[in-house]
């Protein structure tokens, strides 16, 4: 597969006085993308992984460049993929295009570590997640 | 026709700490559902009214019942509609639905005024939006 | 007393493309007034009431004149007292001035049930928290 | 001077699902600190500089480690400095902390460049401005 992608309008309420998304807005969105991405691939809601599994993704690292700005009203392609995993943690890939556009307007990698909300410690990335990381994965050939 | 609707997820950026829609994330939802209309009905981006008409709708009252709280990762099914108009103002209502409920677990009556946003003053409805806000009324017979 | 009262600065990431305050960000200043006024006046933070003595105060209803807009960088005065309470609810209150003004530039009615958040059901209104609303109220004559 | 700082506490509207803040909130934390240290160090409000000067400062990259959680009620320590600065373009550092910790439980850096906001291009850094990252500057010694 390679990567998971959906679409985002750019709304009033994430946009600053110069019309243009202000940029921690930004992560909200990639958190959408990681929602939405879990809850289709897994086939249950993400709350599922949250409340009935108490796995949880804190992220711990994540940078990101903004090279062209979205107005109020555009749509945002967002596309998810992954970089690398290890054992407790991955390495996720944003990218947000515009829709007539090749290259990002906007792209990070974020690390999150998976944790057991009960424990409060990483565990290892259950199997059936990791299956899903390698569909993900940027390096599998299919993109 | 009579109403416009649309549907979200609550997302875990507008969720509090006992993991409910924090109430005024409930606005953000309203604000949504109101660019998507304007957008859809008129047949041009909401930003087109803003930026080439030049007409405005700040809300200068609402009043809100929230009545069944939404978790993390549930649908909203939000439902617009327009209670009256006068010379210069509207006043919109906002129905918010579990999908598998009759009654709204949350209502507002929401009244914009319309605003030439160059002389920052109240100008009558033009007559194209006058005609979608008949289209959206309660009282049209149609719903 | 009469009132609890606090000042807010309007942020950058509040303002809309107009440079305004976009109208849901004044509940958040709301709810930010009401964590400080419950922090000060029980002279423990806030969480303890949500924490140790798992009370949260779910908004069922409000009611909000916006009157005139709040710019980036304007401070906003925030008063918040107490309009009366019952058995297991409160209606609080909230009036945004301007900081040369007399005259609210917004103000809300919000009512608030105490909620036992383990029962998840309404309670009666705890003696030291009514002392507090006592104080608060606005008929108490100290205004 | 060395740095510029304030103190924060996280709120309500800041906090997630497990109570801890959100890490999308943590950029508008940053941005705080931005607009203040702007308006204390130039003796102008913030808005000066974007309304009257026409200068802005998006932001381009920005990386960021998140190290410990916080959570709602908390008070963070947000301490701007300076890593270094070229011709167009700034390098913050921004540092959150717990009131009794000495190591900053988040950490980032983000850079910005120095718009024109009626040519919308890059100017170089007014000297006035120069002077004041030459205060914040980390390297400076005076910390």
């Amino acid at each position: 597969m390679g990567a998971y992608e959906t679409r985002l309008k750019i709304r009033f309420g994430q946009v600053d006085a110069a019309g243009i998304m202000f940029y921690p807005r930004f992560f909200d969105n990639f958190h959408v993308v990681f929602e939405d991405m879990f809850s289709e691939l897994t086939g249950k809601p993400y709350t599922h992984l949250l409340e009935n599994r108490r796995i949880g993704f804190p992220t711990v690292h994540i940078e990101t460049d903004f090279r062209r700005p979205f107005r109020f009203g555009e749509e945002m392609r967002l596309v998810l993929d992954v970089v690398e995993y290890g054992e407790t943690s991955i390495l996720f890939r944003y990218r947000g295009f515009h829709p007539d556009q090749d290259e990002p307007s906007v792209e990070a990698q974020g690390k999150v570590v998976v944790l057991d909300l009960d424990a409060f410690k990483p565990v290892p990335i259950p199997d059936d997640i990791r299956a899903i990381l390698d569909d993900l994965s940027i390096g599998d050939g299919s993109r």
